[in-house]
């Protein structure tokens, strides 16, 4: 997300934001992602193209965003009463999520902007869910794997699946990994 | 890549597309990629903005094929004279290639363009290189461990750190993901 636009909570600028971000997302969900243009987006949201431009600098930038806010958890991982099931539950969720239709183009519109933090704020929103799970977990005083290791033993290789296979990740390549992970824990 | 933009070699078809191709790279070069418009491409390639319309789309697909283009490997990886120093001497390179500023900007084109075949092709690429790896170990007797595993315990990890951490990966973390994956083979 541009600093520009992580405005103040109910100034004027974060009354325009959310007008904008709203727009492309009934516009998206309307006509689909190739029909938008700024000066559509502007005409919806009641505001002028210009500020649009001043604002997030192209339409590519302004969809990483809109991306970005909706990649962000709206809520703390399910307790489901272990550390185990926990992780396990997050993982089917967020991967079919990812690869869903929806998640593939928020990860095409985070990706393929310049310059863009929203790849970096994504990699920050898997992290905190899991050390979310993993603090629950210590609670309990179980001994939860560290995050760096699920991420590079189980969430890496189903991303780069995703990205680069195109391949929705079946539940059970979800499960094999999260089985290595959890015995990569246990040596 | 387009199936429309993969033409018999040697035909009109194909002159047409080294134009457009070696128009944007030189265009890439000169001008970076902000200024890119198709007007300008097709003026320095020498043929009508509605060639390439007709031919791409739109200015994403045209730069997602070029970005292909430049991802296929000219060479097969060297013969070092052992699996291990082969993969690992492959691994270097390749990872210091795709997060340089133009290995960025290609996996950014490629995995910015909805619909398009760029990222299964960039994958097919790093399998063809190990594979041509691992075949050269077997006909020297060794026992190469596969390409699925080399590709979920190093290549994904990194790939996943170039894209999402914005990180360029140390030497260092690429050897140590290389030690994983040739004890990972002996076990």
């Amino acid at each position: 997300m541009n600093d520009k636009s992580a405005p103040r909570p109910g100034g004027r600028s974060a009354r325009i934001q959310a007008a904008v971000h709203q727009a492309v997302r009934a516009l998206q969900q309307e006509q689909g992602r190739d029909g938008l243009t700024v000066p559509a987006i502007a005409s919806r949201a009641g505001v002028t193209p210009s500020t649009i431009y001043r604002r997030w600098g192209d339409l590519a930038q302004l969809l990483a965003d809109v991306a970005v806010e909706q990649l962000q958890p709206e809520q703390p991982p399910t307790d489901t009463g272990s550390f185990r099931s926990d992780l396990l539950a997050w993982l089917l969720q967020y991967f079919d999520e990812m690869s869903s239709s929806p998640g593939r183009a928020m990860l095409r519109d985070v990706l393929g902007t310049e310059g863009h933090a929203g790849a970096g704020k994504c990699d920050s929103f898997v992290r905190q869910q899991i050390e979310a799970i993993r603090e629950r977990a210590l609670a309990r005083g179980e001994s939860p794997v560290t995050a760096d290791l699920i991420i590079r033993i189980v969430v890496a290789p189903l991303m780069y699946r995703i990205l680069f296979a195109s391949e929705r990740p079946a539940a059970q390549a979800v499960e094999v990994l999260f089985e290595q992970v959890m015995n990569a824990g246990d040596t």
